[in-house]
């Protein structure tokens, strides 16, 4: 192995730019982070998303602070993790950019769910959830979220992030498509 | 979307199954996380690993604290995150099971850092660590890591878990091999 950045005496910061670098060999999910309610409805591309236990059910979301989508979700104390499918690029994007609130909703369909925040059709699986508590981690915040609602969508591949490219994966055990299923 | 596991008043518990046969559709890289110091050399196989900020550059590991490895990771306070690459399939196993610690690190080559965790050669990259802080969440910590060191290893495509299968991956950018070069 050759060093992409020594630190020769654990003092020299590692520049944000080699990690970021680093960072996108590490292959990820790709999700759209959707909440609503008194603050407004919100929604953005991520893919710093993993499971933390399993008792209580619980998985964290990583968001800038500084983000637009930042005071509604930390607002609403509630979020759907909609794990994307890999025909659902395009949504990816709008949602990872400087698109408007309403334009990004507008080119999906959304289902209901109890908590409020809209959970994506085509979607591959859907974690509804309570932020059961945030932590500060410079820019950031983890937040903490209770899983309180699963949905499965219609999504058959998934979408993955690696290398600054987009990947599909198929599902191992989806199940063949029934004539005249979309 | 149909729900797996319906929530009528947001009260009922999602069934930790139900939660785990979900969170199977979320891919994920696959990460060997070494540690070494004064509590021993240890190492285990996460796939709850991400990206937390660039400033000060920082990731996360989700740990069970009732892991073997658990009490060797939180005293040494350091750990290095290896990014498996596709050939490392045998290594994930091993360090995901039951085999004493000796056996697992048998059988590949390491490499020293300055933080004295191991990285492992062959993988796709490695981010070597110091421990910040840790937040308990249920039955596992959260570890927030600050990266102190950053390794490109020989690895060529990426190693992710999904549908409780490995897929590889091609890493976009990679350079043609050499004549004669493994």
């Amino acid at each position: 192995m050759t060093p992409l950045a020594k630190t020769p005496a654990l003092s020299r910061p590692i520049a944000s730019q080699d990690f970021r670098e680093a960072m996108s060999r590490l292959g990820a999910a790709v999700n759209v982070i959707t909440t609503d309610g008194p603050a407004g409805r919100a929604g953005f591309t991520a893919s710093a998303v993993c499971s933390v236990t399993d008792s209580p059910p619980t998985l964290l979301v990583c968001l800038n602070r500084s983000a637009s989508v930042s005071p509604a979700v930390h607002a609403n104390r509630v979020l759907c993790v909609n794990v994307l499918s890999d025909d659902q690029r395009e949504i990816s994007n709008l949602f990872g950019g400087k698109t408007p609130m309403a334009q990004r909703f507008a080119i999906a369909d959304w289902g209901a769910t109890e908590t409020g925040a809209p959970r994506l059709e085509g979607a591959l699986i859907a974690f509804e959830c309570v932020i059961a508590s945030a932590v500060d981690v410079g820019t950031h915040a983890v937040l903490i979220c209770e899983v309180v609602g699963i949905h499965e969508g219609r999504g058959r591949n998934a979408l993955l992030y690696f290398g600054r490219a987009y990947h599909g994966l198929p599902t191992p055990d989806s199940r063949p498509r029934e004539a005249g299923e979309k």
